[in-house]
């Protein structure tokens, strides 16, 4: 067996759990009193290993996904560009959010203490990485360096569905920890080691490293199911702690009038058909749910986009599992009172199913999420009917808008609308890319994620491993580096409410 | 009946939920849409109106809570500071966090979008004001003064133990409502106005509040019961929502050894139990569990202590309910193995027991929180038997420690183990007062709160009713004013990950 648990360091033939939490909790520690520079040496470190291990890394990944080799060396370069991100944001350390109120002894009628809050790292994070980003949601992923770079030792369940990926990332990882003279325990990556055993035993592994109480919070990209399982795992725990779970969302994208009036209305929907079957459409923005203008263009726009769908053909999708329920989803949607096909591309295999774009009269029951390329259209006939429709919708990760300048009047209602409802508005593209970067938001309301305040992609993700502590009175000679007055770590401060730049 | 409901600005006679709720959702949208300029004048203005009503508030609440007139005299300026100073808060900005990832058009392989981010108010709150801050945690108290700062409208449950007080604040906060021209369902306060009914129909209002699909977020303060069962409530709902519950502390104190070697032990002592019994002990942060070195030293502060007790009276307490529970308490603790009291008051009268403090030979036991002038006293010999007695506590609002520089060793590895168990950490001092400001934080881990990533005291607590929402490639003339590129609020950005200043 190529590929097994790496438990604090070293290989191991069970997948641990204990065993793993307990490291975990012994490196918290050390991992959490490192200095801003030597953590973002680390988090450097990581990145250097895995393109280091590249090559093996990239075939692995290839074998496991069927995903194209140029898209998963592109995801090797945002993998490590995330933890090259995450080390420059924990060596600027505004992270750490400090902030001084100081003593005012001569306040009356009572003096004020001296008051200074910094954030502190959770502990332990569990993570469940995608199947669909075998390397950028995964392993060495998003909600591992933003939680490593909180200072949170980081405890990976690994996929099912690429377990040698996994296996030879933590590898990468389990290197830089040892180079950077980390406790062992800073990282641990369990994998179900009986695959005889079927999915079961993969589901009571993730079951028992969320109860497990060394554990403090979970970062799960995956399924509505999964990420609910989860959820509820952790609030009936005797601490409840919190769980950051991207789940489900058809990603709504709004035509506008203009759109259609002045472009070409072909390109348009090849476009968009272009980004529904990206990737076998297995992508959390996959744009699945449309709303189109009822009017000869929009009806021009729509054919195009049947007949772009009629030539796409499927391509292997991630596991047999994630295959069949798109086949179901599709079916179901097909036999959905009120909706028609558009067009219908061709299956590849029976594990590459065919595209799939429908017309739907009325939204209700269009819009449970089928993960894949399956695309559903609703028509409008004006704003009018177009925002109650937006109203009506679950959270979502995306909103697009495609619209023109003579569209500002209703665009800027339909904005007004979708900011309730997810955690980014694009004009004018396509949400399936998600930018790694300081202002992106990968989040949004319930069921996008079970915790809207937050965001899975970008800087900001790192405030979910952390709390705030307030340190009253407290010594200077033993005040942590980040609250002390020569401001050591040269960080950004509030001092009496006013931001104070180093 | 003096007090009834007021929803939308009108007095009614039922506590109708659906009719608040419905009219904070019409208020959203033009409420979340105030300049803060317009915001900070709103909170400003209701800091005056309390401060017009100030006399017929105050004579309410003594009356009502059985506090002293000196005591709610403050707190209503308490109150009226914190409403100003999250008017800074809002006329300053920073809470809209606003973010900038400018295009770059010629990055390679791919042009990187133009990616704006802001934060939003999450919808219409839900607040369950405190027993025991008729003022500063009920009615227009830290809780509804931060979602009200973040642009949501905010439906209060009446505390049963303060009507009328609730009532003339929601009045007072309704008038300022009325003159900022905002819409009247931006507040409203529901009171179960059927005293016959009993104290059930007030838990099932407070059901359907937090079960009502229009609310997006609970702030609690009360019970660990209470908290819990609001907490269910909300996960259990189809969209679960975020629920800030401020619930159970028993805020430890370490007495290291060199506090009682130099210091005036009986003055110590006595301090401590003027904090243990301040206001009946009826505060969340009441210093209810003390370290005390096995020493000669130790002794001598535990029979000071004794001494102190003993000459204290019991004061009424808030409700026969909370004295009852005082009183059930302090008898289990009192019939629990090892526990010896050490020092017992004098009762007031029935609703007026007196304080109690007791040694426990072992920490099992006797961690519950006895909500009043309550104390127990653990002893330890070496910092090495205090360590995992601290590891072993559940999560507290507030953590003490008194210590001299020759503990300085001892104390560092005491504040280490402190931190990650409480939100505060105070030195040389008691934890009864809680400073409103920008570095406070009155939070901490479970049980102390339901979240512990955030406070609900001083001005982070916006962060708890806001979301990120990310603007790519949107069109100049429809953003946000938050994040244009002419920046017309004056407000701190960050531009590609860099703090600047306006």
């Amino acid at each position: 067996m190529p590929y097994r648990s790496i438990i604090a360091g070293a290989d191991s033939a069970q997948a641990d759990v204990a065993a793993a939490t307990s490291a975990a909790t012994e490196a918290f520690a050390g991992f959490r009193a490192t200095s801003p520079e030597a953590r973002a040496d680390f988090l450097d470190a990581v990145a250097a290993e895995i393109e280091a291990a590249r090559a093996e890394i990239v075939e692995a990944a290839v074998a496991e996904s069927h995903l194209p080799e140029g898209r998963i060396s592109g995801e090797v370069g945002r993998t490590t560009g995330q933890l090259k991100m995450f080390a420059g944001v924990v060596r600027r350390g505004d992270h750490l959010g400090v902030r001084i109120d100081p003593a005012l002894p001569e306040r009356t009628p009572l003096p004020r203490a001296d008051i200074r809050q910094r954030q502190i790292p959770l502990g332990p994070v569990a993570v469940f990485g995608a199947s669909n980003f075998p390397l950028a949601f995964s392993t060495a992923g998003g909600d591992t360096v933003s939680a490593l770079a909180a200072g949170c030792p980081v405890v990976v369940k690994g996929h099912p569905a690429h377990p040698l990926t996994g296996y030879l990332v933590a590898q990468a990882v389990t290197r830089a920890v040892e180079k950077a003279g980390l406790h062992a325990g800073t990282f641990s990556f369990l994998l179900d080691t009986d695959p005889a055993a079927g999915p079961q035993t993969g589901i009571e592994l993730g079951q028992s490293l969320v109860t497990d109480p060394r554990i403090k919070a979970v970062g799960f990209t995956g399924s509505r199911g999964g990420g609910l399982a989860i959820a509820a795992a952790a609030a009936a725990r005797p601490e409840p702690i919190p769980v950051y779970a991207e789940m489900s969302s058809i990603n709504p994208v709004v035509i506008l009038p203009g759109a259609l009036a002045t472009g070409d209305t072909d390109a348009l929907a090849t476009a968009y058909v272009g980004s529904l079957t990206l990737g076998s459409g297995q992508f959390c923005t996959n744009p699945g749910l449309l709303f189109l203008p009822r009017s000869e263009a929009g009806d021009a726009f729509l054919a195009a986009a049947g007949r772009a769908t009629a030539e796409a053909v499927g391509a292997t999708m991630l596991t047999e599992g994630i295959a069949q329920a798109y086949e179901a989803g599709t079916e179901k949607l097909r036999s959905t009172d009120g909706v028609s096909v558009v067009g219908q591309g061709t299956a590849g295999d029976t594990d590459a199913p065919a595209p799939q774009l429908v017309e739907a009269a009325r939204l209700a029951g269009v819009t449970d999420e089928v993960f894949g390329a399956s695309g559903v259209v609703v028509r409008y006939d004006s704003i009018d009917e177009l925002l109650p429709s937006l109203d009506s919708l679950e959270g979502q990760l995306t909103a697009t808008v495609h619209a023109t300048d003579a569209d500002n009047e209703a665009a800027a209602q339909v904005v007004s609308a979708l900011e309730l409802k997810a955690g980014r508005i694009l004009f004018n593209g396509w949400p399936t890319g998600v930018e790694v970067g300081h202002a992106m938001v990968h989040g949004g309301p319930f069921p996008a994620t079970s915790n809207s305040l937050t965001t899975s992609v970008g800087s900001l993700a790192i405030e979910r491993f952390q709390r705030p502590v307030a340190y009253q009175d407290v010594p200077a000679a033993i005040l942590p580096e980040a609250v002390r007055d020569d401001n050591p770590w040269h960080l950004a401060r509030r001092i009496d409410g006013e931001l104070q730049l180093p």
